[in-house]
């Protein structure tokens, strides 16, 4: 299968161009590396040191006899050299994972907030509208999070993206008056996004949903929990193809963080109370889900088919305390940056990738081997001044909001 | 009250600001004159012959004594201009109408695409993230369209913006672990839209969804039926306050264009079988209630205010039957370029505005005015050609489709 990666050089996206391409598929990548930039900006590195896109290409050749392409295209902005690269490279589908996907980061201030929408939307909305364009039939596989459905959900177990609600109609099947009758109608699940970054999946879900219906695109959207983890089967394989570990208040994500925090012998920094429920995927599960993604995509014409991709859940203190014990690390509450509720449960319906063959990496198998071969590995190159999250999530807490007392 | 009009320049925009202004309301009107540049664009004209918005603003002050300011800022791309405008004029409102809002234009091609989502989607989050950032108490009063619900909703009694569903919970309220216990819970009234113009709008309502609830920004969705009529008591002062009225396959809206046909001597074309229900309001009615969603908004940290601003509904053809009887013009049936259900039932709770006083000018009443004193009066100045919509729906549509028929 020839297969596009939007966002290829990240931390979700080379993993995956480097297991597809492993499996015998035909990858190319396109990113604009912004990435790259915003760690220049947050004057924030990667805790492993990454290698530059070029490198990482001609080590996979070197490693594994395959080639991977790679086209520097900002899809938000730069909507002809897409159409062009569509036109040219005819891939049976695309992965795309181009998007600013930090909630922290969205949330520090106007410029922030207008960049996570305007590049997310647009890159979202420029590829399906070059889609139309081409006429090709080309399988669309987006990166979704979790946090659409909102982390406080009352505890409501969660489907895979639609709910089925009742409602009273007095119209027949040809919108003809008739007699007042019940009947279910299928909906997208309601959304309760936490964060601007967030909101903007929530945007993408009506974009799917829209161009799946008046244009029969193919679209499957993975909703998809929190990836730990950082190395696969094949980052592994040679030091210029390792994977990039984000461990900084915006970027770094709960589990990461925590892992990076006890090799350096930070104490785990928990927000609140940590009675936060959060979904967890391990990065090899991640690169595995998407495969199974694109071997069963939706037919024409049937709606987007959405995957909720995580295979845990957890209290945040409670995987404190597990990576606590495991590594001796201090666990310390602070004052939680988020507008969000102090505690909450969720129940994820994950069926779809477990019927279809995938076999869960569990946090208590991964997380020594994470500790010690990456976390402390490279613990050296961690500045410790950028652990903290800064981001605050309103003018409130700006104003003096005993929450803002986080450093 | 101080009130900004994005969009003031517009259909509805020029006569909500006069409306406001004369009952006494500090108006500013802000707009890039966009809509002016897409008639000369498609090469159709207002039927009505609208003056510069200079010569408006002059004349409104020569007839009324008062004076309405004008910034040339495009809302969508000017992020800073805005925020400078919010800072130096503190208005207590803004009336949000500055978006592309013409359904067939918005399908016509990639680009025609990709401006409706960039312009919408970015003229809206830009204003929520400048209100935030100038720390204001800004009551946001938005324009939103019926067309979100979808025209096909399947003879569900349309409530205003939320729909209450039945869940399932094992939390309880402060999120911890409960017996399993059904709860009612509020949600945005299931989306469905029918074009990229429509699909906008159900953006918009997320961002607004997100900003009342993180910002505690105070918001008033408005989502309205089609306007039909042209003039308002304020408009009609004088020649140079005329409002526009587009009959283009574009930007002509249902019952304008039947007027028009009717008073030109062209047979009504109704789409499909004309089995469509829409809702509509007057021109003088959108006016008034303009001013009663200023007088009423939500509180601080209250969820999003939506009210149906419409009147009455009807099904295209008995519309087209009416204004036939009335004018003597002949129905035409044309293929309909529209993806939609081709009949469908519409029942709309519109009672926000009528227990706020709103006192609806029937359709039966304003018809004959109209077309005696705007169609018949201007239709000398129609360009025949510019009547029918070109615009098609899908890709399928343009390969062959026998709806591709209409000229
Ligand atoms: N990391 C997680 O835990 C996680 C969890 C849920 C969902 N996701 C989603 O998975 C996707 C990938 O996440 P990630 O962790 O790899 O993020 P990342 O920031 O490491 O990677 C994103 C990549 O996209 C590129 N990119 C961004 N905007 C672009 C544009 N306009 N044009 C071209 N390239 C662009 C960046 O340069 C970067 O290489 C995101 O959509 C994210 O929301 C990630
Ligand atoms: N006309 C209707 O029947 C109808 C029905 C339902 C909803 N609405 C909504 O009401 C609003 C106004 O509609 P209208 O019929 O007056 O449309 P219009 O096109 O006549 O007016 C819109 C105005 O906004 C301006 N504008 C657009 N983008 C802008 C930007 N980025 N910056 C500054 N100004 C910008 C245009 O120049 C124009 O003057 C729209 O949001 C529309 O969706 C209209």
């Amino acid at each position: 299968m020839k297969v596009a990666i939007l966002g290829g050089d990240g931390f979700c996206g080379w993993p995956a161009s480097l297991y597809l391409s492993d499996q015998g598929h035909d990858v190319v990548i396109v990113d604009n590396l912004s990435r790259r930039a915003i760690d220049e900006e947050l004057g924030a590195e990667s805790l492993t040191p990454i290698a530059s896109i070029d490198d990482r290409l001609a080590a996979w050749e070197e490693v594994s006899g395959k080639k991977i392409g790679f086209a520097n295209i900002d899809v938000a902005e730069e909507y002809d050299a897409l159409l062009d690269f569509l036109n040219t490279q005819r891939p049976d589908a695309v992965v795309h994972f181009a998007e600013q996907r930090a909630a922290p980061y969205s949330m520090k201030n106007a410029r922030n907030k207008r960049y996570t929408v305007d590049n997310n939307v647009r890159a979202t909305h420029n590829l399906l509208a070059a889609i139309v364009e081409t006429q090709q039939d080309i399988h669309v596989v987006h990166l979704g999070t979790m946090g659409v459905y909102g982390y406080g959900t009352a505890g409501m177990k969660i489907p895979e993206g639609y709910l089925e609600v009742q409602v009273t109609t007095d119209e027949d099947e040809n919108g003809q008056p008739a007699e007042e009758r019940t009947i279910t109608q299928e909906i997208l699940y309601p959304s309760n996004p936490g964060s601007v970054y967030h909101m903007t999946k929530v945007l993408d879900q009506h974009l799917f949903a829209y161009y799946a219906k008046n244009d029969e695109l193919r679209i499957t959207d993975l909703h998809q929990g929190i990836i730990w983890g950082t190395t696969t089967e094949q980052t592994a394989r040679d030091e210029r193809l390792i994977n990039r570990f984000d461990y900084d208040g915006d970027y770094g994500t709960v589990l990461n963080r925590f892992l990076m925090q006890s090799a350096v012998g930070y104490p785990l920094t928990v927000h609140g109370t940590g009675g936060q429920t959060r979904a967890f995927i391990h990065i090899r599960d991640m690169v595995r889900c998407i495969e199974i993604a694109l071997n069963n995509p939706p037919a024409r014409g049937q709606k987007v088919k959405i995957f909720n991709q995580m295979t845990e859940t957890h209290r945040v203190r409670d995987l404190a305390e597990l990576i606590g014990k495991v590594s001796g690390a201090e666990v310390a509450l602070v004052p939680n940056p988020r507008k969000e509720s102090a505690e909450n449960e969720l129940h994820v319906v994950n069926e779809t990738f477990l019927d279809l063959g995938l076999n869960p990496t569990t946090l208590a198998e991964g997380l020594l081997h994470e500790v010690e071969e990456v976390a402390k590995k490279y613990a050296d190159r961690a500045d410790l001044d950028k652990i903290p999250a800064r981001s605050l999530w309103t003018q409130n807490q700006q104003a003096g909001d005993p929450r803002a007392a986080e450093k």
